[in-house]
């Protein structure tokens, strides 16, 4: 039977080349928007990370301002209304703005970082909450998607005199920005910062509490930044600046020679300016020096003073091999940490303290490791007790270059680690008043998705956070023992002076 | 103290523009290729659905072999070794190689299909297993990063006299194939397919478990095909063609007007060879006949006789406003299930029972359902007591469209139903010997991730999946009551026969 349909079906394919914003319009769901409740909150995060890096990351406290506005109710389709149990349809079209006073960006740049995939400012060795470059534009192609409208983007470069306002969004098949209109005016005060606004659809009513519970955990490890969030209902919630201390920038870096790959390789090769392949090694990564290079050089085979953009295919392989090669006998000097920007664990606490008024915090912010040569540092909170209501579980609030993760936290090597911790050892047992914070940050996180919900369990990854975690459960079992003698001593006391009288 | 920091870094970044080579490359771990274990088992596991999607959907019979081969032993680097911990570094360089008899792939497209990023024969409203373009070269990039060799193609197209044999690999910064070696020569027999193989470093040890289990769950929903494993171990595990029956192979449709976007009709309008409005609505789309095109062109304001070419931006997004109005009205008729390929109750029942042997086996094919215009069907198999061991909850075996699914279980939304189902009125105490299939089949899965791991829980896809188990479990509900019946019945002679010396 199935032998008639082979013929008229066999062998005749169509072949097709699409580019990234096709890929990524066809896919949104990938990139977090997957239905209409997410979608808000995808944006909120997207625009808000943003707008953070362009600040902080660049010393200046952030002032951040995120507004939701409802335009109209959406109907749905009859289709959609027939299945009553469907939750999260559309109720509404929504207009989301977020409002900084960040560095800017430059007027050229502006249709680029709004309206083309795979364009950012952050493709560099330094720790930043945007690394696919794809965030903010994800939100445009949604709103592509659903409403057709463009993006509306006001900025004021930090370094310009005037003010740049765009409409753009993406043209699907050529992945170019689709500039609809453009203008400009002289600044009149010093404002510098960007002002962004995609419109829409959405449910509101489902997204709220989550888009809430973002901003809040922002509010948590940023305690220097001042966040106000406007939503549909017309409620205010404002997070004021609690502290001026922000945590140190993170700087570039260059590539550490355990992170390089063959491609990684020849593209250093063509692009150094160095005339030999002695002086590029040195000049063009950290951890190699002379002594070093000379001997991954002869491990190698090659000579010292090949020209770099010269290199043949072979000669970039034998060059990769030695330098992994090197580092199974001798140890490299551990990857740079200036490209790292941890929180601390003084604002840990600040933000904790703040935020839960629990009785106890502590705060521990491992010193930095690697993976793959990639720097990472993992920092650990513990907040118990005072108004955090007991649970049968720890509450784990997960970061990752200090955005919350809220999605598929079963899937995150932090809930690995939490949850495989045996808590009675340290004189805590369910339900109690816990919550833990585990904070990494890297130049480079291991997301395992495009929606940046979930950390992979990277082995060095997992370890480190376990060394931390151990260590403030420590402190947390010193401070629940004391506690409890002293509540021991309380009762003693206190059945000493019920027995005063009989004994006087 | 910041203020000072803040000169020397503000307003100086570097932006950048990469393409999805690139992309894809920096993010390997996005495409399910996060660390050795899982890089071979990902390889195989993209070139054995796309060997079946060039046989099965073309209504060929199919035969694959796979063959993993172990090249040498990889060292550890000291930085590897010292963490001894470390589960998963890497314990070799394989050759992964998937031979079919499949249509094979016409010379001139091969450099592409295996080369460059987005390219595909699948983009098309029509369910296959690979709908991003991306599967095998994903691992042709991995095996870029790792081993730096290139994959080997070689291809005999069924209509073609020639085989064909390439080295490629991908141009990262171009995305352009990079063509290292080809050839060409005169068929002798008739073999027609392709045979694909690739050099990644990873580790077997690791991997062993999760690849055997994936060949083994391949077979368990295409018991018409004839697959051999060969591992580096040396052993060979061979599942022998059961059947010849084959599903129905999917037919190509055209959209269906509720998954209309305005970017999609602005294609449709520029591509179309219709000459007015009111012939492109009737011959671009399904379900909407010359009746239906009138009053949605009435709604949208337009004029049935304007050119499609001619459209502007407001007149398409009229367009697709009043398609989606219409929708809230009137109904449109189902999307069409032509395109769809389920597995059918028949062969889910022979794959569980000849792989499984259980005491009781149902299955449940629902009629094809539809979500945002995608069409859909659901498909849940049980597998119940014989040779299957008791567990404390249902063994869930996942598929999206005929592929298994082996990671991160706990985020699908076939496990939300499937644990949120009351067992206990279906009969069902644990530990039980219960396996519970599920087959999700759509033109478009909506999967949470890049590596196609987990089905977002779109909230028409759970209830149909809710609709197909509960159903299944009725019925074995049914046989447990029966055979728990007979049991008793049984203990009830046993128990008479034993006083019948008395009474007598
Ligand atoms: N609020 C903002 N202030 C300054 N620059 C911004 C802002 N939003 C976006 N950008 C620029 O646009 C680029 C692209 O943003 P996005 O698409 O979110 O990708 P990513 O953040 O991963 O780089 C950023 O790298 C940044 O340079
Ligand atoms: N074994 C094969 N037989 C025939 N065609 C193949 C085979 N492997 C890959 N192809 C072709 O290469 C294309 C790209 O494959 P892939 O990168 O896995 O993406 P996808 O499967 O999502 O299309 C496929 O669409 C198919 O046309
Ligand atoms: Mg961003
Ligand atoms: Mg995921
Ligand atoms: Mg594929």
């Amino acid at each position: 039977m199935p032998k008639q349909r082979v013929q008229s079906e066999r062998g005749e394919e169509r072949f097709k080349a699409i580019g990234p914003a096709e890929f990524f319009f066809r896919n949104i769901e990938l990139t977090g928007f997957d239905n209409y409740t997410r979608a808000i909150f995808q944006t909120v995060k997207e625009m808000l990370d943003n707008s953070l890096d362009a600040t902080e990351t660049h010393g200046i406290l952030p002032r951040i301002t995120i507004v939701i506005e409802r335009l109209n109710e959406a109907k749905a389709s009859k289709e959609e209304e027939e299945k009553k149990e469907i939750k999260g349809s559309k109720d509404g079209i929504y207009r989301i703005t977020v409002d900084d006073n960040g560095i800017g960006v430059p007027q050229d740049k502006i249709p680029y970082a709004f309206g083309r995939m795979l364009y950012s400012s952050k493709y560099v060795e330094r720790q930043t909450r945007g690394t696919y470059g794809l965030g903010v534009k994800a939100a445009v192609l949604y709103a592509q998607k659903t409403t057709g409208e463009p993006a509306t983007v006001i900025s004021s470069p930090i370094k310009d005199k005037m003010t740049y306002r765009f409409k753009v969004s993406t043209n699907i098949s050529t992945n170019e920005p689709d500039v609809k209109e453009r203008g400009s005016w002289t600044k009149s005060g010093d404002w510098h910062g960007t002002r962004v606004s995609v419109i829409i659809e959405g449910n509101w009513r489902r997204a709220r509490s989550k888009v809430v519970e973002y901003v809040r955990r922002t509010a948590i490890v940023a305690p220097y930044a001042d966040i106000t969030l406007i939503t549909p209902d017309g409620t205010l919630i404002r997070y004021p600046r609690r502290t001026k201390e922000m945590p140190k920038p993170p700087k570039e870096v260059k590539p550490h020679p355990l992170g390089i790959d063959i491609e990684t390789m020849k593209r250093i090769a063509q692009l150094t300016t160095a005339k030999t392949l002695l002086q590029m090694l040195t000049t063009e990564f950290q951890a190699v020096g002379a002594k070093t290079a000379k001997a991954i050089l002869s491990m190698a085979g090659l000579e010292p003073d090949l020209e770099p953009k010269k290199l043949t295919e072979e000669q970039i392989k034998a060059l990769v091999n030695a330098m992994k090669e090197y580092g199974t006998t001798k140890r490299y000097k551990a990857p740079s940490k200036e490209a790292l920007s941890p929180i601390g664990e003084k604002l840990i606490k600040i933000g904790l303290k703040s935020m839960l008024n629990p009785e106890f915090v502590t705060a521990v912010s491992r010193r930095p490791s690697s993976y793959s040569g990639h720097p990472f540092v993992v920092e650990v909170g513990i907040a118990y007790g005072g108004e955090i209501p007991p649970s049968d579980a720890p509450v784990l609030l997960r970061y990752a270059n200090k955005t919350p993760l809220l999605y598929n936290e079963r899937n995150d090597v932090s809930w690995k680690v939490v949850s495989e911790l045996n808590w009675k050892n340290y004189e805590v047992s369910f339900p109690a008043p816990l919550v833990v914070l585990v904070h990494v940050a890297s130049t480079k996180v291991p997301f395992k998705d495009v929606s940046k919900d979930t950390i992979a369990d990277v082995p060095e990854i997992e370890a480190e956070i376990r060394l931390a975690l151990q260590e403030a459960a420590r402190r947390l079992k010193r401070f629940i023992i004391k506690k409890r003698k002293e509540e021991e001593l309380a009762e003693k006391v206190i059945t000493f002076l019920k027995y005063v009288p009989e004994i006087a």
